[in-house]
């Protein structure tokens, strides 16, 4: 099964921002991470909502991860970019069993599983070990205002 | 998290199958499920080679639930219809932490507990229970050659 793309870069983006140790952009996030700029601004304000970044506007702004973001976890930052769309859609097209379906509530239990592993994941915990050296050393850009 | 379309039919089509209590056929199952019929002739073939449906060639041709195929569980269904794909691609676009990644790791364990859920759960346990005089109405077709 498949995590949508924005989830993708959500957990990319965070990752990267959690392990660096000065602030970035969204276009330096854009170049390390070959993702288009406008998709990446969008991503990184929905993570600023989430509360795992903090955006600075202005000359000496740019983005940061947020300091207790690393408490967050990756199920909830899942769950955010997820939406509340079940496994299969029942409507597309609509399916003559819909309502009267032993398959969906496993699907979910299913699902709920998946979450269940996410949840126990800190986003903290994702740049430790040996991808920390190479995340500070891509964490490091020049701040543009 | 989303299944694939294929993997989506695939389990439409085991389900009204194992509820059937005559044959059917690809054109009676693309009719009921309201889905392309040269895609279902595709999936129908996937199903036979796991093992979940027979196929009969012929004047009275047509495709049924093999006689043991209750037996097999979703978490089969879903193996072989997702692949080995895993949840997200490292490589599309070339993600700059690729194998050297924590996250990775914890993706591939909530999917192995997604899937844990479904190999639960056997394709007979599908078909009973309130959804089973409805399936019965759908999968009584009349054979065409």
């Amino acid at each position: 099964m498949k995590l949508n793309r924005s989830t993708d870069m959500a957990l990319r983006i965070a990752m990267v921002t959690a392990a660096a140790e000065v602030r970035t952009t969204v276009d330096e996030l854009a170049t390390q991470l070959s993702l288009p700029r406008s998709h990446v601004a969008k991503v990184v304000q929905r993570l600023q909502r989430l509360g795992v970044l903090v955006t600075i506007r202005g000359r000496s702004g740019g983005v940061a991860f947020a300091e207790h973001a690393g408490e967050l976890t990756v199920g909830q930052v899942v769950r955010a970019f997820e939406g509340d769309d079940e496994v299969v859609s029942c409507e597309q097209p609509l399916c003559p069993l819909a309502g009267d379906c032993r398959l969906r509530g496993q699907l979910r239990r299913a699902q709920a599983a998946f979450l269940a592993v996410l949840d126990d994941v800190r986003l903290g915990e994702l740049a430790h070990g040996s991808a920390g050296p190479l995340l500070l050393t891509l964490g490091a850009p020049e701040v543009h205002s």
